[in-house]
């Protein structure tokens, strides 16, 4: 593994993310008096902070393919809002019920039950008539439709979170059925993310493959992280819930290996997404370092 | 205005209605054991009848302009699916709190609320996928997708049903807000579907132009009528809680301006509708009928 500069991923998540929350912000204006209480739901969510860690990503994979970064800041906004649609929904009393997200009130309870649903369903939507409207290339704007709607639609992300209240539901201890859930609900949309990048940078099939499978091993090393953090953390220092995991008697890697071999799960998921770089030269090497900081991130 | 052929509409959107419940039906197959759960909660509200105006629009528009019924068929189930999940959305308890649709328990009735919100992303999402894998030529997936995010979004019918609820809060009296209200909540949709059918029929831009002034109208009739169904028919015949309206003092062109004013009213939406089909032959006559048929019907 490429050797560590540990400040550099924390400074390239800042930068990336200030540039893609001014992009966010001029793409969710609201466009007329009537639609204001709708945008500014969707602004205080899409806007209040976040690790910016998937829209870093597109963009990272697509510097890494050669492309430049305009190219993919479209994909990068698009992605985070699904994300964010996804944090709203969830949070909701009748799926996880959390009052805290991002160390404030979450949508819900600071906007009521009805906006929480709607900002979320507009965020959605919008996501994709952002890849529909800014993409330059129709083909590759098709391409980026049908890769995000297969990573968060019903095999996707929303099929993680179903599964998810199903284990939920039935008190599971199902290895398998953690790894469907984790796979689903979090690793999609990661690996979508840098497949994204990797096609605004009109990159080979190869390069795409290669991108894939490293976002699919991020995207399970940063939920084992999660995992481990909500574990082990304070709710402070995570801005949401902690602890929630444990009490609720939820099927994840710690509850069901314990710490120390979540830690080491986590550990060789990030080995493996760098493994899966191997096609690429330096320009990789700021995702390199991401893999490495995404299991030893504190937050 | 043509003269009227009162079976015709019906057979149309019952033919219709049944080509596209087949094709929904194949494209809401479950992939695998694990989806098994959420693919049932959205195939039966999508599978679970309706009139199924919306779709036979998007046929009967792409008919008008000449173009193959089944080149609209992609672009039919995709509206047909973000229709389905606002009817989900909009019944929750924290929406419009309704316990019964198309003559059934409505989805969180049947699957809890949980997996109705997620059944409706997934739905939504979907939607998406299917423009974006289906429709043959990327130019017209692209604009097809920018068209429906357009429509079915903040500034269309989730910003809407936001405009409703908040009129609702406030008892508002206002007629300009009733109409910003219809225009976003149901015509927006109403008017992409007639689009879409032009997209798929690669209509002139004097085409699309056209069929989008008829489908704003149409959209305004079929809504007005709904006002007026609420009103006046019984919950048996409408499959959904009837009298809610003014139960719930909501702002409806009945509880305005009177059942009178509001039948005018429809007539004449319909009649501008038709108005606006002039570019077209006979090639059109269904979507004439159509317009006819919104406000006559009786559910």
């Amino acid at each position: 593994m490429a050797e560590m500069r540990p400040q550099a991923v924390p400074d390239l998540l800042r930068t990336w993310g200030e540039r893609v929350e001014a992009a966010l912000d001029r793409l969710l204006a609201a466009p007329d008096e009537a639609s204001r209480p709708l945008f500014e739901a969707m602004r205080y969510m899409v806007l209040g902070g976040g690790k910016r860690l998937r829209p870093a990503l597109v963009i990272l994979a697509a510097e890494a393919c050669g492309g430049p970064a305009e190219a993919a800041m479209p994909a990068a906004c698009a992605v985070e809002m699904v994300h964010t649609y996804s944090l709203i929904h969830d949070d909701l009393p009748a799926m996880d019920d959390d009052d805290l997200r991002r160390g404030r009130p979450s949508c819900h309870k600071r906007f009521g039950e009805a906006m929480a649903i709607l900002a979320g369903d507009a965020l959605l939507t919008e996501a994709f008539g952002v890849l529909a409207r800014e993409v330059a290339d129709p083909a590759t704007s098709r391409q980026m439709a049908a890769e995000l709607a297969s990573a968060a639609g019903a095999v996707g992300m929303v099929g993680g979170q179903v599964a998810d209240l199903e284990a939920e539901r039935t008190r599971s201890r199902d290895p398998r059925l953690l790894d469907l859930i984790h796979r689903r609900k979090t690793a999609a949309l990661i690996a979508a993310s840098a497949v994204l990048g990797a096609l605004a940078a009109d990159a080979s099939e190869h390069l795409v493959r290669s991108l894939r499978e490293y976002g699919g091993h991020l995207g399970l090393a940063f939920q084992i992280a999660d995992d481990i953090l909500d574990a082990s953390a304070t709710t402070a220092d995570l801005g949401k819930t902690a602890g929630k995991d444990a009490a609720a008697g939820k099927l994840t890697y710690v509850t069901l290996y314990g710490l120390e071999s979540a830690r080491r799960r986590a550990l060789a998921e990030a080995d493996r997404a760098v493994d899966a770089l191997a096609p690429f030269g330096h320009s990789a090497d700021p995702l390199r370092d991401l893999a490495r900081f995404v299991v030893e991130r504190t937050r």
